[in-house]
């Protein structure tokens, strides 16, 4: 999957054809960007993953239902408010918003897709926005891909971008991104926002099974805390731009596979590191379950662990704590036989804790944690990103609202 | 359930013919006691509830084995040491430990249950603890009972006791307990320690029926971090020294259901108020699911939830991260009619966060916080204990183990 490209500037605006830009529209009290406008210059397909969360914002039922279609060509983007369980009033508001946009844009409303994120059950300071509309349409530039970064974040503190390209037959395609998290980060869906885009031509069929494939092996492969968001979701577009066709079988679209999984590794390895109250990133990883699910599943248990997490934090080698995590979960295996390596060096043997279990302490301490858990019950493979529980996610949770 | 009985002193040697003792073995450095012995005068029928996680202490699987046989007459428990993955050794310690006792107490070894709380991966300093054994049996008294409640607490910050007393037909029942909790506390299995005393004649069979259903509706009905120990269990002696037979059908049994019931509910209640850093009790109840399943699988979800957690901690009224809680749980419901009350008050309805949500901060800060859940999807209905997630409980289990 790890093909030679090249990292490049550029975000969500790197890929030929697509324009970003932001305004402050008085969501949020502080002058920061709050609304952000991502638009590709031509047509292009689309594809999207949403939260399974029952209770969906209007924004993630508008796209969810707008992306039947395979087509956009702008994505709406505002932070500050979720517009969630905001009933009738909430999804008029969201389509009234999309609408103002699209009409500015000459496009019909059906390819604006839209997304929220912020405070569950506020409304949308509708007035406010829509008198900053033309202002976000008429700074669309390549150059504001950073602005429109920033204009989707929430209690993250830094903007998450990315971008590549990769030259195939004497053509280069790009794949570019962006990403927000923080907080409400859980696994098992799409999580968080995020927008990526690229000038390769995939047909709207291909570009769903792409997106859905390679969000499960990242997005879907982290946590910060365990809870799962009313307004995730992942949006990709393709507008065709580098004249590269990337269709079922051909050597463009396996590498369009490993872009975009880099791709939205990278935003996803950004949004742990950048989890509320972050300082240190950790990757579990299971081999030797019965199956791959189960290896997930003991995987997942472990990162989403809260004396897993603490003892993250304080650097503090508890290895017992992920054994007993490890058992707690689904993946069936022989507790006598349970290895656990921390940053490679075997701690757990046998089921039984090391003497040196106490020497960990350095290697805990390291901005990233390698973990590995083997359980001697077959061939099946799991791994989940994590990053650590700390007072500083205690502090910013306990007063969000207010 | 909640029969006219009398609330009585004693804890766990309040019941007819229960001796306790506590002393202190050097397995913690402070010089509190941390091994303690309950003990019946004569023989007693005997039922336990075990941890499901599958990397279980030595310590369990003995009990486990040895309950069986429906008999057992006397209880080691220690704290400060979990003795768990430390492999052959840490049984044959465990063994040998029991059979200390058994020998100066004259009863055959598989008479004595073991138990132990603490860290992980450490062996018991055998040689001090062996040494400490005649102690602790020459002080077995009644009035030991709240030295025996303090010798199994960890980083918990009270001793947990409960009796009563109940006058069935002119004869006295009583039933008495002690806990210990404060972390790795999860739900849907036996939690913790818990040693619970009766002086009704109870047979075996009933006992572990009637200990296992009252467990599922107590003990694992709360939650402090959702961990799950390696180590937990319920033990419960009844020796028959009232006279009160309480045979399937009569009404000695009947009321006895309801007083270990109470008894239990009382200690899980105590658990989590004396949660790692929880400064609140929250009661989640959740009604109208399609099943009673599913709303207990709701309950749990928003118990669990660290956000709602921190929300409560911060007394911070965002009542969207109940329903995004609800939302990502495995019950089944139409997000346009969820209701969710704070103490009575209606904070969604249908759906739709009301305007008075930040009145919630005055409910919210409560001691005590009752949170009702209505799906409007069936008849279901199920509820959790939880306790708040605050900057404490990390400081605390971010250095346990140095």
């Amino acid at each position: 999957m790890n093909g030679p490209y090249r990292v490049i500037p550029g975000g969500v605006t790197a890929a030929k054809g697509f324009l970003a830009s932001a305004v402050n529209a008085g969501i949020k009290r502080l002058k920061k960007p709050d609304v952000s406008l991502v638009a590709s210059e031509g047509p292009a397909t689309a594809a999207g993953v949403f939260t399974t969360n029952q209770v969906k914002a209007p924004p993630i039922l508008i796209s969810e239902a707008r992306l039947r279609g395979g087509a956009a060509q702008a994505i709406l983007l505002n932070s500050g408010c979720a517009n969630c369980m905001t009933g009738d009033a909430g999804m008029r508001d969201a389509v009234r918003l999309g609408h103002a946009v699209a009409g500015l844009l000459r496009l019909p409303d059906d390819r604006v897709l839209m997304a929220s994120t912020g405070l569950i059950g506020s409304r949308l300071p509708m007035r406010k926005m829509l008198r900053k509309m033309p202002e976000l349409v008429a700074s669309l530039r390549p150059e504001h891909h950073t602005a429109a970064a920033l204009g989707i974040l929430t209690t993250d503190l830094r903007p998450k971008e990315f971008a590549m390209e990769r030259v195939i037959a004497g053509r280069t395609i790009r794949v570019g991104g962006m990403a927000k998290g923080a907080g409400m980060i859980a696994p098992s869906m799409a999580t968080m926002l995020a927008v990526v885009t690229t000038d390769a031509r995939v047909a709207a069929p291909v570009l769903r099974r792409l997106l859905r494939e390679i969000t499960e092996n990242t997005f879907n492969r982290m946590t910060v805390d365990g809870d799962m968001s009313t307004n995730d979701c992942v949006l990709l577009l393709a507008n065709g731009r580098s004249g590269v066709s990337a269709h079922p079988g051909s050597r463009a679209l396996r590498e369009l596979r490993g872009m975009l999984h880099q791709a939205l590794e990278h935003l996803a390895i950004e949004i742990v590191r950048d989890g509320e109250g972050s300082t240190r990133l950790m990757h579990v990883e299971v081999i030797g379950a019965r199956t791959d699910q189960e290896a997930q599943a003991c995987a997942r248990h472990v990162a989403c662990s809260s004396l897993v997490k603490t003892m993250l934090a304080g650097g503090d080698p508890n290895v017992g704590r992920i054994a007993a995590a490890a058992g707690a979960s689904a993946a069936r295996f022989d507790p006598r036989r349970l290895d656990v390596f921390i940053e490679g060096h075997r701690l757990v043997s046998g089921g039984v804790v090391g003497r040196d279990a106490l020497a960990a302490r350095e290697w805990l301490r390291r901005p990233e944690v390698r973990v590995r858990i083997e359980l001697h019950a077959g061939h099946g493979t799991g791994w989940m990103r994590t990053c650590d529980l700390t007072e500083e996610y205690v502090r910013i949770n306990a007063h969000y609202a207010t």
